[in-house]
């Protein structure tokens, strides 16, 4: 449940925290992409309010001004700012602008040296975008839209099933094979993200959490993965911690989702129930894996990146976001 | 929460029904993907307990013997029946029969002839397999997989990135690209499956099924949809049911999961609350949405699908399992 609904109409409703704040979440554009034609991109390019998100590579382009930082350019800016306005694609329309038509598209190379140099512009990467809260909550989810849709076209140009060259279909939401007719879709990665819970004899809960190998801080957060083919997400929780940290779990409740733009993937953040605590690492994902008391995270919490000390990640993540749900319920 | 679990251990856990029944759920496979290097492959096919399931399409081979359907062939077996033996992809191993690997690969085309016209053998689809209850539940999850994992397989065999051939790498859990040196991982697509559910001024409950237009008998079933890039599990669900009945949801409540191999789904089961109740159908994909109370639907339960009434899926479903689950509840 999110922040439009969590009432008590189920009788097993539970009020979680605000999703204020979890980054990517919250994406206010109307796709349609069922109705969608052949037609569509060019109509949405000719309405005069359609928008442009312009990317180059990871980083999008943001022009600031009175320190506010402004992703959007109509068709005119974006053709002198260097943008290839031969591989646009659809977003959608945006409902609160008068359904005005969002796209995205890529800048060329010989663009980007300019507007490096130029002070009214700046490249930042989607990740730092959010980490660094440039742009409001509900313009991020689209920005996490467009780097996971283009990354997908530019990875996929080529089809799997006989490796022809295939073409941009319904305004960037398929891709077609003209010669074995295939129809390919974006893909989205079902990744699992949860926080293990172990509660000893005295009733006193510990939470699991790693220092994965690829952290250049002293760093905890809780394990993840991709989801495999032919398992459910129960399966897949309880698969992961017991590859990732050896402990064995009982329950396993869902909580939320975040898309994760780097390319596509949808964490699916849970808590479960630790039914052993001694933990046996896989050392090619952890250098570490601990139980932390409530109070220890707190701690953990007051801490930033920065500190040298062992922190946990920051509000922007899912991680964060179920780490703080539990010490909050204690 | 699935059988496993289920205590008291969350503050907000309920207890769900059971998930005997629910079709492809069980997978007792240690796939073990994170250990597997070139070598596994050949190493699983030299364990003299190793096992083949072996299809043709979407069928499975079963020996039929004292009434019972046996799914799996020795490598001696599986040779002389016409098994592809040079495309055997590895799906994990047993822990309940002494760590046994269990494999799949296709039948020849030229076998097929002498297996349907021997009485010992039967092929029937991975659906019917599931549907007529001829293999005991937790073998049902490895067919899954393995229908799912021989599909991608066949319809990946080039590289989306630059088009070349691919290569099968750990044993079946990756296709390399020896030009570009991509690395493809088989892809699961994430579905929501959602009850929509309406409560009057009263306090009466209804729910919202559809007949699809691609149903051929008057059935009706909750409504589903494949999640798009950069959307939130609660987003989804809310904008399936809007497009496809033209209903506004407010509080989304994630219940459980299966795998859907046709070819690679997750189904993410949910009910979702309903703020208004006028229904506007989308003709492509429904030919009728209505509401329905718990009596008309313990009605309809009692139904089978040969009856020419109005009836509701079969057990082996997360939308049984969501629409019973409901009922029960009142």
């Amino acid at each position: 449940m999110d922040d439009i609904a969590s009432d008590d109409f189920f009788a097993f409703s539970h009020s979680l925290p605000s999703f204020e704040g979890l980054g990517y979440a919250h994406n206010r554009l109307d796709r349609d992409t069922e109705s969608r034609d052949e037609t569509t991109l060019e109509r949405m390019k000719a309405v005069p309010e359609a928008r442009y998100y312009l990317f180059d590579g990871d980083q999008l382009l943001l022009r600031e001004h009175d320190g506010r930082h402004d992703p959007l350019f109509c068709a005119e800016q974006a053709d002198r700012l260097g943008a290839r306005m031969d591989r646009v694609i659809l977003l959608g329309c945006d409902p609160e602008e008068n359904n005005a038509p969002r796209l995205a598209t890529r800048l060329k190379n010989e663009a980007l040296k300019a507007l490096e140099d130029d002070r009214d512009f700046l490249l930042e990467t989607v990740r730092g975008v959010g980490l660094k809260g440039l742009l409001p909550p509900d313009q991020l989810g689209s920005v996490a839209q467009a780097h996971s849709l283009l990354s997908w076209h530019e990875n996929h140009p080529f089809c799997p099933k006989c490796g022809s060259r295939t073409e941009v279909a319904l305004a960037g939401a398929r891709r077609d094979c003209p010669n074995c007719s295939a129809m390919h879709f974006p893909r989205t990665d079902p990744v699992v993200i949860m926080l293990a819970i172990h509660r000893d004899e005295m009733g006193v809960e510990r939470c699991l959490l790693g220092h994965h190998t690829r952290f250049d801080t002293p760093m905890y957060s809780t394990l993840a993965g991709f989801m495999e083919q032919g398992e459910t997400l129960e399966h897949a929780v309880r698969r992961e911690i017991e590859e990732e940290a050896g402990i064995k779990i009982g329950a396993v409740q869902y909580l939320t989702s975040q898309p994760w733009p780097f390319p596509s993937s949808l964490m699916l953040g849970c808590f479960a129930e630790a039914q052993s605590s001694g933990i046996s690492i896989d050392p090619t994902e952890l250098t570490e894996a601990r139980w932390f008391t409530r109070d220890e995270v707190r701690e953990m919490m007051r801490r930033d990146s920065s500190s040298g000390l062992p922190h946990i990640p920051g509000r922007f993540s899912i991680a964060a976001w179920l780490i703080r749900y539990w010490v909050d319920a204690g």
